[in-house]
């Protein structure tokens, strides 16, 4: 295994699903701080902007061999760019949406922003009035065209925006036809092969933990 | 402080937010299971079903009190209520959205399919090409107005669609105002006073942790 990141890096089949869901939000941070001129942050500082403590962020870093400077700090631009090269964020996916209800237009209009990673090749939906149509330059096909077109275009990843009755059956199709990540919109916990990777976002739930803590503070 | 649920129930203050964010998802598994006219279920099966642990559940559970029955399993009705209770969805919702762009009005469709508990009152904007037209029969109002129509109609939960770059100036308004929870979508952290529950929708979070997930099983 190449290590480009450095001596001591673990093996990354090691490394906690926590450590990989904090990494986003360390770039996230990084990336403000680079869009505002900052150069340098001390431990201290990015500890306080990302409300880790900086024992925490040291040792999340050092899953990937370490990137601090002792009595220094991190260099933004460098860690920013460590970190997207980590996540995969200097490659390109292509992407199809499946249902382009209200959610897969937000979606899609969403994931256009970023186009410069995600390139949204389709979308896929059933009802042939928005077959045809558009969002954002990008066509609304027929769903009987998913499995020729993911196959076709060497698609990376699909993103479920189905009801939760046609999730599984989707994601199945998806899986078949070849993507390698599926992210998931319906609020429905899908089951998919060993070698594509899954990410819900399952709404209800942030919802309904969010009024379980209004309760709690009446 | 009263304890519907059973003798022996944690301060809910206790509570850690992994239980809380897992409680949703059992609810989620008996509302399908009731659906499915599913009267009872084994914790064993209930456990295949969620995919935590019978013994994960059952310490979940006895953060409330407990609700297996020995030798016997899960009612599902029964449950299925009283986590609703637990969580605060036996009450209404007064919800208002900022932001009517694509991810706003999502969620505003999304919302108003639970509208028994969840109540758009209204939707906020400051684009006046927007002001005056309807989601669902919900009129999009001038942003403007936002704090007098907080107050004059005692709103639960502001939901904040708007880019990064506004979402604190909202927070901030909502807050004084005198919402009692935030559910965000904008992506950045935003600070809210300790009275004021915040729950994050970090979208591009999860797509960043799916695409390490692709990356890693190239």
């Amino acid at each position: 295994m190449s290590q480009p990141w450095g001596i001591g890096m673990k093996e990354e089949s090691k490394i906690s699903k926590a450590v990989i869901k904090r990494m986003p939000r360390y770039r996230r941070y990084l990336k403000e701080l680079k869009q505002k001129g900052v150069n340098k942050i001390s431990s201290g500082e990015f500890s306080r902007l990302t409300g880790c403590t900086a024992s925490q962020i040291r040792q999340d870093f050092n899953n990937f061999g370490g990137f601090g400077q002792q009595g220094y700090g991190y260099n933004v631009a460098a860690l920013h760019n460590e970190i997207s090269t980590i996540l995969g964020l200097d490659q390109e996916y292509k992407i199809v949406v499946v249902g382009a209800g209200n959610l897969g237009q937000a979606i899609t209009n969403y994931t256009y922003f970023y186009r410069s990673v995600f390139v949204i090749s389709g979308i896929f939906d059933v009802n042939p009035e928005l077959i045809g149509t558009k969002i954002n330059d990008i066509e609304i096909l027929d769903y009987e065209k998913l499995e020729e077109h993911i196959k076709e275009h060497d698609i990376d990843i699909g993103i479920i925006c189905t009801t939760k009755n046609n999730a599984q059956h989707v994601a199945d199709k998806l899986s078949a036809a070849g993507v390698r990540g599926i992210w998931n919109f319906a609020p429905v916990d899908i089951v998919v092969p060993e070698n594509v990777a899954l990410e819900n976002v399952h709404l209800s739930d942030s919802l309904h933990s969010l009024v379980y803590h209004i309760k709690k503070t009446k």
